[in-house]
């Protein structure tokens, strides 16, 4: 698919500005093509040429060196983390340079005795739960890849555990950020809460890397819980499970994790995982507290499952048996992806108020079935948060439209109720006419002035979330 | 005490302004000087003339016409609610309109099934809960002051629920901001999560009406507690207290509410109140959650107390016992300031991580002693934030001099243990030299440009936050 935005024409990397990026750095900046490339595609379904160089970047110096550079030869740089942006968020719409932060990986210090944790930004959520756990500290945001920490804050990023413990946005205490003009900023503070001013954490959380470049990040912590329960339970049709959950929701259980995976998306996992699911929609769940806190509501959702057609409801109490089941319900976008070869996937993210989900999760199935595509749904669906993989043929662009056409309804369907095109994955270059809808055009306006007001040669990972 | 801002010069209300006001909106606009001088102060201890003009507002388009007009003509526009601030949030530093919002007191929409409340902004946060008794909800977000849910937002406030329930930052999911040019914002949506964008609405909370006056706010809510228990335990000081609060914390026990009373404050409540409460520091503490999970709850914190030699947990499990202790706390600080007939109040805001809380308030309590100055110390120590309350006579400068030379000891001590100099406050007239301290110049030119992009005409609230 081609990304509209790089009609606003390329601004290449001179030759001046690589040489003085190669004196600095000498071979972690690459020009080489497989490098160039690797960091010009992630999961989303466009293709657009790669960055003209990049930068392997050792520590927030190196992020200030290359973004002064490229502020005074008004040159692009891109953030790069794991690669995992399903929308694009990463790709070189107007050439430029790729910031790679993934040597940024070190984690700073845990503050047990505070519940933080301070590391860079190229950590990986799972490299930062292996150091917690000798601490009996997790951080709970799961977005299913191994993201980095920053790319997740980068997108406002949640997942699995959202229901129970929030985004992004509520468990970042604080930030440095290298700015357009490649200076440091430091927000927040290690405390808990702070009225100091704007709040310019959560204005970079979600920003995409067009505000700044995060290279380091303080995270607030939880103590491992005392009891952990993971649950399966089966149901006769999707409505039945997603009518579970909202009576959970609405009973105020605080339950931790609570996911839709439907019929399509357990055909994949049986097939590429062997896991001899039966074939029923099913919800996930996980319970976390004190061992009778944990029964008491295990026994709640149990009881409302069972009043819905729940059946079957599996428990898995030990730690393998939970991971084995959460690294299924991370499989299911890569299981799907291969049960039709050389697939490209369009993945909503459509978020609406508990109250509207059934409603909305029935259209959207009618008009998934009704249109022939290949698809499966997965779905946070706690938090009324929901996505649709259509498998499409890049090579046939009939079903590119139609998928991008039920994205559209389904988009249009959220936004009357007054939900949000996008949950968790971020606006990218896919979604940029959504928030023009969903954010009125003022504000939009103010994004862009914000942006503007921040990054005046709009160097900072341009053609992202808006045009300007 | 002068506001340093006047200096900047006043621009008053034009005649042609005032009459296009009195045209359209008749005796809701006020030029009286005794409702001028109502809406030219606050808590804070600044004597600043009052606004040129109040407007009582009825609708968010009452809100776009003023802002409208101010813009037109270069006048200052100060939102108004409860006139709680207590750093002059609401003064008119350079004159101005004064927009008393307090008739916006429409409860819009509860929707139960949802756990979400939309509320014009001038709506308290009593009247809300009083009108959400009867769905089994409440909105959780308590400063003590029945201030306007607009204010709360604007200041970014917590208060005492906040240890579990977090800020205003973590409980707006939408609002309807008047921008700079008399434009209507909508942010955020009605979707629990959303990652659409950047955070406009987190942006607005905390701006203290420099941004964009909100005039609608969609809120979460809470399902009431099953059960709910408070308790009072006393210390044989200061230091067994917080130290207590610091291992619950550190436990990870959800308590809902942990606040610190020291002994002169309590003197100022038997004085006040005639509570009888026993002469010794103490917690004010209370569980939330099912009747199994309180019991837990509160027999962990019984038993961490009594090892730091907490005496007498009495308990209060009636709604009657409960609403007497908590008017109490919330008492604390107009006994203290009756203690000391005509004083005015000096009042810090620090908040720093658990781990150093013991010492940060050690340190603070052997500089008010040695001080000489009366004070007082309540603090939702739950979240490392606390207040001290200094006593000062007006006519004197060498207290008030005194009482802030205390406060900047205590923020600079704030500071270097990666603290916050506001917990919740906010920075109005009087941190603006703390918050440079705190967020670094970058940060403040950052905020800075922010407001240049968004209000380049300096008609919001002029003169608070930072000097432009």
């Amino acid at each position: 698919m081609n990304a509209p935005e790089r009609a606003l024409g390329p601004r290449p990397l001179p030759a001046a500005m690589l040489a003085a990026l190669q004196a600095r750095f000498g071979a972690r900046c690459s020009t080489a093509r497989v490098v160039r490339e690797q960091h010009g595609r992630d999961e989303s379904p466009f293709d657009v040429p790669p960055p003209d160089a990049v930068l392997f970047c050792e520590s927030t110096e190196d992020v200030a060196h290359a973004i002064g550079l490229a502020a005074a030869h008004g040159v692009p740089v891109i953030p790069y983390g794991a690669g995992s942006s399903l929308e694009g968020a990463l790709l070189a719409v107007q050439g430029g340079l790729s910031l790679d932060l993934t040597r940024m990986n070190a984690i700073l210090r845990i503050a047990p005795e505070d519940l933080t944790v301070t590391v860079q930004t190229g950590v990986t959520r799972k490299q930062l739960n292996e150091a917690l756990r000798h601490d009996g500290l997790f951080f709970p945001i799961d977005p299913g890849a191994d993201a980095t920490l920053g790319g997740m804050a980068a997108t406002r990023a949640s997942g699995t555990n959202a229901v129970r413990y929030g985004t992004m946005k509520d468990n970042v205490l604080g930030l440095t950020v290298v700015n357009a003009r490649g200076e440091l900023l430091r927000t927040g503070s290690r405390a808990r809460k702070s009225s100091a001013g704007y709040d310019l954490t959560r204005l970079f959380i979600g920003s995409e890397g067009t505000l700044g470049v995060m290279t380091e990040i303080t995270l607030k912590l939880y103590p491992l819980p005392e009891a952990i329960s993971a649950a399966v339970c089966h149901f006769p049709d999707i409505d039945a499970a997603v009518r579970t959950t909202i009576q959970v929701i609405q009973l105020g259980v605080p339950i931790a994790r609570c996911e839709l995976v439907d019929v399509n998306a357990i055909r994949a996992l049986n097939a590429h995982d062997r896991l001899g699911l039966r074939e029923a929609p099913l919800l996930l769940m996980e319970f976390h507290g004190s061992p009778a806190s944990v029964q008491e509501q295990a026994e709640t959702v149990q009881q409302i499952a069972a009043e819905h057609g729940g059946e079957g409801f599996d428990w898995a109490t030990t730690p393998e048996a939970r991971t084995r089941l959460w690294a299924a319900r991370h499989h299911a976008y890569f299981s799907a992806l291969q049960t039709r070869p050389g697939c490209r996937c369009v993945t909503t993210d459509t978020c609406v108020p508990i109250s509207r989900l059934a409603e909305c999760i029935a259209a959207t199935v009618a008009e998934a079935d009704a249109s022939g595509l290949p698809y499966f749904i997965v779905g946070h669906v706690g938090d009324g948060n929901f996505h649709v993989g259509y498998l499409i043929d890049p090579q046939l662009p009939a079903e590119r439209g139609l998928a991008e056409q039920l994205n559209r309804r389904l988009v249009a369907r959220a936004l009357a109720m007054e939900g949000t095109c996008t949950g968790e994955h971020g606006i990218g270059l896919h979604k940029m006419d959504f928030l023009l809808d969903e954010a009125g055009a003022e504000g939009v306006a103010a994004m862009r002035a914000i942006k503007l007001a921040l990054d005046p040669g709009n160097i900072l990972n341009p053609g992202k979330i808006f045009r300007l």
